[in-house]
């Protein structure tokens, strides 16, 4: 595991191969961050243990220095492929259980789908929250309620940690979720289905750069 | 971990809740346990990793000193609940990831299916191998051929490694895979789906015993 530090959760991708189509994911990963993603997450449900691992190590070997490697779920693969970090939903292992492993210079993520999750999330020691889902998506239907723009806005003055709003941004909705606070997106469908992935990041990373701004 | 030794494989029982019916789990392990199983494998694939690690330390908090908890597959929740091991597949982690982070005092399962696995088996950190499937069995669809009595045999002399059958196996052919030269039966349905959970282990305990006899 690197140095603790702060991740730039500016521009997330998360990774859907169902989406990438016939492109290999390591593709459009690549052209992801060509584009300006700042953080990958591996997020892939309809895999071996074996293959989750395979892909994780593909991309790690290609990820430049400065892009963290994130997991979805599995703390072993995220162990196994010397990831930068895990990413954990409420029905995964508890994160105190992943710090334990991982140590302190690990990124972990949470996803929060209600407000008591966020202020549960306090007393966790997770580096940054996912706000999910922010708008409904087709991408992930297993979710919660939105929260919305106005559930964001009231999330960023519930907590000083850092946040990642997920689910449903795109170009037309980004300029909005910067200014309820959120810190960084996180992408799939945006990125993955693209048919130019590295131009899909360019102008989301455009579109936030613009936005911040527009805030300050 | 526990310390290592060569587990008591004899009679080992594989979980299935869907086989279990409207009983819990842990009632039909602690009946199964009571009834003569040596080994206790925790294999459910249709649930969330936090339900995973929690019907683990729920196995570990019930099962009596001497009865080891293996879990299927993940090396994670295998780490989180303090399990006695892990059971492993083709498709799973690689057997030296687990070792590495398991350490020497843990069980390590293979299962192999076929005769090219069993070999490369012998150069993995392992404790046992699991013959898959024995039998054809309508629990597990996504396996290879049956190896049979005679596959089996073959198995046998092919490694002194513990040996554990696994595939249809129910009374009616105990002794013929005991006699076949296998160290011990693993078994799912035989055992979750009975009626009397206690009542089955120990016929199938007393099979074996019996079996045992007749080949000395």
């Amino acid at each position: 595991m690197k140095a603790a530090k702060l991740p730039d959760l500016t521009l997330y991708l998360v990774t859907d191969r169902r989406l990438a189509g016939n492109r290999p994911l390591t593709e459009v990963v690549l052209q992801a961050v060509a584009g300006g993603v700042t953080m990958v997450q591996l997020r892939e449900k309809e895999c071996s243990s074996r293959e989750y691992l395979e892909l994780a190590l593909a991309l790690k070997k290609l990820l430049p220095p400065g892009i963290p490697l994130i997991i979805n779920d599995r703390l072993d693969v995220a162990l196994a492929a010397s990831a930068d970090g895990l990413h954990l939903g409420q029905n995964d292992l508890p994160p105190e259980v992943a710090r334990r492993y991982l140590g302190s210079g690990a990124i972990i993520g949470l996803t929060v789908e209600r407000p008591e999750q966020l202020a549960a999330a306090e007393n966790l020691p997770v580096d940054y929250v996912g706000i999910s889902p922010v708008f409904l998506t087709p991408t992930k239907t297993d979710t919660g309620p939105a929260w919305g723009l106005e559930g964001l806005a009231l999330a960023r003055k519930q907590t000083r940690r850092p946040l990642v709003a997920i689910g449903g941004i795109n170009e037309t909705n980004v300029a909005g979720v910067i200014r309820a606070g959120a810190d960084g997106l996180a992408v799939v469908s945006a990125i993955c289905a693209a048919p130019d992935p590295k131009l899909a990041a360019r102008k989301l990373r455009q579109l936030i750069e613009e936005a911040r701004k527009g805030n300050f």
